[in-house]
């Protein structure tokens, strides 16, 4: 792996969402995978959306997590830019809680897919487990961080519930 | 207006599309709109909506109607690539029913407008309607045509029912 | 265009309202669009709303922006009364959070057409945006205008995320 | 009573609303209380509506039940240009199954009351015996009746299921 | 009328609901409309429900309107012991904001009306609004009260929306 | 056992239920569970209801299944009659497809339980088998031939699908 | 019943449901059911689940009360590695208010039933009480108490709302 | 890449998910990614789910495409026995038309992530095109053969719509 690669490309639609999108990048930074993140608006800067795709093989980039709200159209557009995989990430949106998200990123047609994750933190936070779990297929010391990741996870769930 | 101005673009994800979209090029036609329709989508073929949108001032258009189905971008990423008035209309799509398309079109962040017509050939048919109702603002004719056409459709509503 | 014309009425179905719709108002300030701001219920006030209607032809009122919750009728009824384009903003309601506004306003039958924008302040910032884009398309200064803030808009909007 | 009263009018959007309707006419004829059945569209007919609810007194109408589907406005409406009760019945829509005419119907704010029966023929039946309670409040006769039919439909349902 | 007459019913499914119910006895107060209000709930008490309901008529209560949250069954199991008209008020419930008290109340099958308000406080004072139209049915002075409280409502709403 | 002990009660509010809530016969019959099927509306035949829950300790009754459809009723209404374990099987209604039965059925207040199953088939199956697994609990006959029956459902499934 | 049987187990997806799932054991401390409550997760530790259930016979346990939120696979996962009544018990989820859980724990398929009870508070009390009513079917003095705690609930309702 | 290896393993809970889910197994042929296709069940054959994973690595799997539906838990409690990429596919479900089968894919609490396709042939597809974009990272022979696919799919929708 080059040293400047970024393996993970982590965009969203506004500065609002980085609440949201940074359980993303602290799971990836905690398991040591390169990652940076981006304010990208497929509606507002539609041509930054394009060359950040564009650049993203020079990059050595292997997977766009795309976190978005209502019309949430980051993660289907940034798709149909790329054959890379592309993870979204539904915003719990103000009035109708993420619903309209969700529906806006899992529902794409048959031919441009995007792999979906669950409204809101924990759907942030499972996409940067998600994106490391691909990029452990083909690095055995990710794989192995992971595993351990899990684990350590499991074994730190108290058995008794606490008032 | 010129001889050969389209003044609406009827843009649609996908052939199925067109049985429910056709209602928008009748009503256009009946009330003498001039009109296309094209399979555009914005998933598969992203470089074609770019295309035509770079293409519709030549064309004379005023209006761009654009209708698709569950995770329905279509709407949003045209009026992201124009200042023209863009006219969303969701298909009934087969599982939801519609719901996720409606959602996907009508719930556009604050900045990039989509106007959203009812799911379906209702809305397909108000898609027309608003249109025409766009262009009479400037063009004395096609106003006098629509204040005719809705007096006729409300002639021509029977006050009985009949088994 | 007369020194005392209004382009854009604006109405709303109760002073709670206003608290969204202005953000109607605020854009077409910002852009140099005139309009005005009026409290008409579709059910506690329905002759309000006939002569309101009567009259925006007088005015050379070009637009109505309708913003109401719950059963939220305002913007058909309006439509039902004129041919000049008519847009629904729904609100945000206490218990269905907007979704009963969304229906009420966007699932209009056939033959009179609301165009419906997102639910609460997006949706009425998005609706003088909408209106805007209307009168650009016979007003070239109001067109550059759009086009100048759509480009700030994008400029605006910073790459990184900041916690 | 005199002759020639219509104690109930059934209106409805449109002819296609009749099939769900005509419920609400045969409990009335079953229970001996007089009805007649219009189509007036709030949107299509706007002063159909106004002329039918300005005659509604000189009828000797009591009571208006008002059947509409997607956007459903009409009872809404109604209830805004009387102070009649005014119940409504939610048509079953074709795309959302009557979700969205339910919540237009029934979500009326404080000041205009719709009462709202269920979704297509139950809610139209109901709407029939609902007016035939009114009624009754100041009939004995059609008390009795009511009373009579209530037993009887309840002896009509035999124990055991049968396949 | 009798001095000791209660012509409105208010019952409620617990103490919690009054917060929201009493809109409807506010509203009956207001226009001279006799009432009581009762917590019965169709689970807890159902023994008290049929008591209430046997002793209405010796009452001469005209009206039930009983509001309920979540499984709200109490409007249906009070029409299903008598026919006197009942008006059922969905409480906004807690984790699903009244979606569950709405259905579980409108949603009656043909055979057993309940008319249902909106939910929540609009609601209340619908329910409220509703009985007193269907008392001024019969009499003249409830009829005035109501038709002036409707003038008065609509002249105070003013015409400019206030910041 | 008593020879003519019927341990689960199925009752569904009409015979139009009985396509689904035979699965729950079938399922106890092939269980040797001793069951009945009655048709009682919570709604029309209010007293039919009491007289059975009064009859159940008689019959040596366990548990009662109680199926219905839209405002389902039944089964909170039955559950404030006993303190017998009552399940709950939503219809699935025409309209809302049985997310009115669902939340009728389910969300009932704290205080008086309705255990409830899936929506359909699957729900009226599974209230069987949830009811075999009751009695099994003090019958070891009963228990092991769930667990056989557990056993063969999962033997029953092959590994392979096919065209 | 011997010294040391744990009658009901309650099992809940992580610390955070405790909140909602002590109502099960307060109320099943409140009537004498022995019970003890669990961290388990389905997901994060899915052997832990595994070695609960199979100690379960040995406990002497007869229910499993299972609390989890989103997508809420505890009980459906429990129900299928033991023959023992499942209960289910739906979080209220931050985004989309429980409506999830609710589908994840009740909509399980034929063959493996999860009795589920309502979202949140009500639905952990009532799961307590309805373990309590499977208990009573062969224990006496667990009846009594039951029908005694009933009827305490019924008296303790005030007949009279106060502000 | 060994001979016998097979890259992804897609499983579903029953026979009659086959019929969406061999969309996944097509579209993997015609790209030439080894699979198989098995029916397992996580409530009815828990134990064959563990014995799947189990044996996955020594099969040279990448990815596991799990197909379920109603309280589909299949994909959830695959995630969290392997640390594999799981995606999700939820089938349209008779009664709710996929949403239960939707949340309760999607939303996977934080730690165990599953990665959501779109309900039905669409999610399947898309699962089988996710599962070749994962697999493309690593093996540029597949990586061309799916950017060819990408264009021959844009090539082959026609411009024009036809009746």
């Amino acid at each position: 792996m080059a040293e400047n690669e970024t393996l993970v490309g982590i965009i969203m639609g506004s500065q609002s969402d980085w609440g949201t999108m940074k359980e993303a990048a602290k799971i990836l930074d905690e398991l040591g995978i390169s990652n940076e993140a981006k304010i990208i608006s497929a509606h507002r800067t539609p041509q930054r959306l394009h060359d950040y795709v564009d650049a993203a093989d020079a990059k050595g980039m292997k997977i766009i997590i795309a976190g978005a709200g209502a019309a949430a159209h980051l993660a289907g557009v940034t798709a149909a830019l790329t054959t890379l995989p592309v993870l979204g990430v539904p915003m719990e949106s103000p009035a109708l809680k993420g619903m309209d998200s969700l529906l806006s990123t899992v529902q794409m047609p048959g031919g441009i897919p995007v792999a979906t994750l669950a409204i809101g933190k924990a759907g942030a936070k499972n996409a940067g487990l998600f994106a490391t779990a691909i990029i452990a297929l083909s690095d055995k010391d990710v794989s192995e961080r992971l595993i351990a990741w899990r684990k350590k996870q499991a074994a730190a769930i108290p058995l008794d519930p606490v008032d």
